[in-house]
């Protein structure tokens, strides 16, 4: 997606560590104009599959999922939550996802209400990088017997290797935009 | 907002401790199309105060605040983390926020890149209840140098004080439906 790499090389900056910080219009900031254009490539993609329900995970997947819904006729949005409230009930699906940016493991948890086998599920996600968080959602699709039509992504880091694993079983992953390398200097978009 | 209402009278469930569960369509999982008439509706609110910046708190804000962002010209979103990453600079803002939900306290942050004097302010979230995550939205608000023109929020629990208490130091906050009581038999609306 042109208009989303363009973005990427003006505003995002290379850390240290392999951090590509997005920060001041995808996962803190939010440019939501942007956002919508997002939408509109992920309805593109994934038009023809039926999807009756968006799946993403808290917390910088929960606008882009909402502004992509618009585009799927305002399907319901569902997010994974990182950690049990009392708001949920006990009745939930649940998985075991390490984050890649915090460093640390997260049990997140979705309530049987709101995933069942009638679903065909589109998992929408800011960034894919060794796959931990995407793992978690199709595990979480699959407990509840839901078909999974694929996933979209907006930023897949492609010399990371969670994209490649997850292609490899069979599963459609879509990211609009795929980085084979970056650094301080450059930074190498998969065509 | 009679819609609003009425949707937390039909789908809202009324349960142990003042907690009013409802993730069918505002904290799990999402109706989307509700939240655009909820976007227009703070729009109409608070049309006239050259909003700039909406604030919002991870992760039940996220999606309202982008979706009434687009009701504002697409006007930026920024969203108060609740935990720091290596992602995002030393450079924040920082307030301790108590969840009513989750019964713990967590430092949120916001990036200074994000928020500065020039900055006009609406702060939107999801529920009202004693007042600290709006409590602490505040603070960063205050923090930046930035105007706050208003709060708005979707559900205020009437009957608990953070409402009344930010309203009495002149703070601007509209809530689309405050409950001024609530039991497992019935739930009383203010007008």
């Amino acid at each position: 997606m042109e208009l989303l790499k363009q973005k990427i090389l003006k505003d995002g900056v290379v850390k240290a560590g392999n951090v590509l910080k997005v920060d001041s219009f995808l996962n803190h900031q939010m440019d939501v104009a942007l956002f919508t254009e997002i939408g509109k490539e992920f309805y593109n993609r994934f038009k023809d599959c039926n999807v009756t329900k968006i799946l993403t995970i808290e917390a910088s997947g929960i606008g882009i999922a909402c502004v992509t819904a618009q585009s799927f006729n305002n399907i319901p949005v569902v997010f994974a939550k990182k950690s049990k409230t009392k708001n949920i009930s006990d009745d939930v699906y649940t998985s075991r996802v390490v984050s890649f940016t915090h460093g640390n493991e997260t049990d997140v948890v979705v309530s049987k209400s709101y995933l069942n086998e009638g679903d065909r599920v589109l998992i929408i996600d800011d960034f894919l990088a060794n796959g931990s968080a995407l793992e978690g959602l199709i595990s979480i699709v699959n407990q509840s017997g839901a078909t999974l039509v694929g996933a979209g992504i907006v930023i897949e880091k492609g010399f990371q290797p969670g994209g490649d694993l997850i292609r490899s079983r069979g599963i459609r992953v879509e990211s609009l935009a795929i980085i084979d390398s970056m650094s301080d200097t450059s930074l190498t978009f998969r065509d």
